[in-house]
């Protein structure tokens, strides 16, 4: 309700979201500019091949050639980044965006990873905003979330799905029993993954989003310490193993703050099949936070595409025309605190350990020692011989243990002559 | 990022709520002053009864006898109502504050689905805020969602569970087989009722939620027209039925917006056991959206108590804080719609429906003529004798049906002498 106000918008990177972007913005403007009691204008827009074929119309007068002008214009209120990649022209645009005063709004998860603090300082000095919803878990309202709706609360931990192509390709694999690596090529096919899908896949994604979230549940910097792995070396195996034993597997980004230590970390994970995150399934993502005073809080959502991240940039978008203007990371960097990581070694788990052994006697005894001579107690076996092959798997469910006392058993275990393939290790989360 | 401001604060009413609020704005001061960029001080309290025990600590100098006194005060800027009611002291309180140009933070559903075009009327006129996050769902931050993070959407429909006293019965019913009267009983023991339950247990909360998130989805004015059912018909048989037949039971709200039409509507559903509604248990609170271009959208969180509310209070007391100055339907009332309401009477539905029949030949064959000569088509049948009772239990599934047949049919079949009870009715929702 403040003065009805102008702003210029230009967006740079007209891929399929910038194209959706740019269409939605043009359809919507008195709804928009209705809710926001300002109005707006799409003023230029850029992107690296001029004529390359898209499904939107652009007056010759909103090209700009070399997007580094944008910055220098006074008719620029807004730029919209949406080139990707934590270096090169993204980062060069929203470094100089912000010191030239113009209000940010990026879908760039690698970028605010990497850099998020700096440029927060440099948005902060000059009084801008720097917003970057549509950089964690696309349609969900996350950011926006821990910065208004849930501001109150103190957050202890904060997990979840924050995949949608690693999390197709997981509950393809079990819903279809096809191994990973043509549920890969079929996610590709289809459009679930990209044609190289290595950041989704091996959890840098996800591990990216985790820093962002962590940072604003504990107000402190960016935290780069960061256990990661990916899917790879989930086979169809393991999955139907974890069936059987009433778990599914999901590929899950935790962020947790306790005894003054944050805790990030990206892995694969068995969760209990009745368990909410358990059906989370196809390309959804899930955000889940324990708060006080709220407790338990769980918001889930499309978490890519073009229109799912349009909501998320609009709503951004929208904060600056309202004149909401916030801190990036919800607190001052000068109130921000600098938290030390904690290794997640010395965490404990649950954990799933497969191993292939050589089909003779006494091996079972000699593996369940090992285990007991490490301090990790066994809490269910289970041994089947593979057919025809001299060789069985046995499959090893834990007590709660400590992760390096789990580590040291598998060092152990990979040295004897009876074990014919590097064991496996899946953490279970029993949240 | 505004300049520095100061705020102070006076809290009415002071029971569980209140008195939560009132230490948790004491404690939190330094963090909420950080994240908002303002400072802030309960200045002043006021409560009906002065000497109730409470574990507050109020200085002599907060105490104000006449509530009203409150909103003349030059030194209050916002007034947090928490007194409750649509009537009477909290009416008289929210429309004066706001008239006296102060912002208003209230829980108060009853009030806001009555009054709320009135008031935002007021708040817009006299540029202050109304804000009510804590009116609808506790710690779901739904409001904040709707207006701010999923601010592009359109949004077409929004239902779920709203109403934690009603879905703790229902979900106990199911967990212990216990009958509606022992569950109510021990809900309230428990304290997860009221000592009298019933807005909670006959619709009537859920109903002035659905009127609120109807108006903040569509831009409309407040919608008085909605179809109302309780839990109190729903008994232990239905529920066992249910589970049998591979659903669960819950009160649901909806809301859906179709061809011009709105359709509000609260009663006890159906839904298949898989389907994420289905677990949501105990005194949690889900909603459900479907919006463009986000796609469907879901936030679960507790629904009630001191803590979850707080949470949602302190949510709007900080957007205040931060001067982000809104509508407070979303947008300006000049520009909301009046949309007409459509009736239920003309939805389809697939339904249950038991009956209660004499146990004699030819009744399943009379049954089943009416439903057929009704245009209601049935997808299921399962008849079971009571035993030694001469009657027995009709359950019938129908396929998606109009729901006006639905009610004829069944007020042919009560006027059967074979019929030995009111017959029950409950719609499936397959979303």
């Amino acid at each position: 309700m403040q003065k009805k106000k102008f702003f210029n918008i230009a967006i740079v990177g007209l891929g399929n979201i910038g194209s959706y972007l740019f269409n939605f913005l043009n359809k919507n403007k008195n709804i928009l500019s209705n809710k926001n009691n300002s109005n707006f204008n799409i003023v230029y827009v850029s992107a690296k091949n001029k004529n390359k074929k898209r499904n939107i119309k652009v007056k010759k007068t909103q090209w700009v050639k070399n997007y580094l002008d944008l910055v220098k214009k006074d008719n620029v209120d807004i730029i919209i980044e949406l080139i990707g990649g934590a270096e090169g022209p993204a980062k060069k645009l929203v470094f100089s965006a912000l010191k030239n005063k113009k209000h940010v709004v990026t879908a760039n998860k690698s970028l605010i990873s990497k850099y998020g603090d700096q440029l927060a300082n440099i948005a902060e000095k000059n009084k801008v905003n720097l917003e970057f919803e549509a950089a964690v878990c696309g349609g969900v309202p996350i950011i926006r979330s821990l910065k208004e709706g849930l501001i109150a609360n103190k957050i202890s931990r904060i997990f979840g799905i924050f995949n949608g192509t690693s999390n197709y390709v997981l509950s393809s694999m079990d819903a279809n029993k096809t191994n990973y690596k043509e549920t890969i090529q079929n996610a590709i096919n289809l459009g679930y993954a990209e044609s190289n899908p290595s950041s989704d896949i091996n959890g840098e994604d996800v591990a990216a989003k985790v820093k962002i979230l962590s940072s604003l549940c504990f107000n402190s910097f960016l935290n780069q310490k960061i256990h990661i792995e990916g899917i790879k070396d989930v086979d169809d195996e393991d999955i139907k193993n974890a069936n059987k034993l009433g778990y599914k597997i999901k590929l899950l980004g935790f962020s947790d703050y306790f005894q003054g230590k944050v805790y990030q970390r990206v892995h694969p994970t068995l969760v209990k099949k009745s368990s909410y995150i358990a059906g989370i399934n196809g390309v959804l993502n899930a955000v889940i936070l324990d708060g006080k005073p709220v407790g338990k809080n769980i918001i889930q959502g499309e978490g890519a595409g073009p229109s799912a991240t349009t909501s998320a940039l609009v709503s951004d978008i929208s904060s600056i025309m309202r004149g909401n203007i916030k801190f990036p990371f919800s607190i001052s960097n000068s109130k921000r605190k600098k938290i030390s990581s904690g290794d997640i070694s010395k965490l404990y788990f649950s954990s799933y350990i497969r191993l292939k052994v050589k089909d003779k006697y006494g091996v079972l005894s000699a593996v369940t020692k090992i285990f007991s001579d490490n301090k990790v107690s066994i809490k269910r076996v289970l041994q089947s011989p593979y057919k025809n092959k001299n060789s069985s798997s046995i499959i090893i469910i834990t007590h709660s243990s400590r992760d390096s006392d789990i580590k040291k058993t598998l060092k152990t275990l990979v040295k004897k002559s009876y074990i014919i393939q590097k064991p496996k290790l899946l953490r279970i989360e029993n949240d």
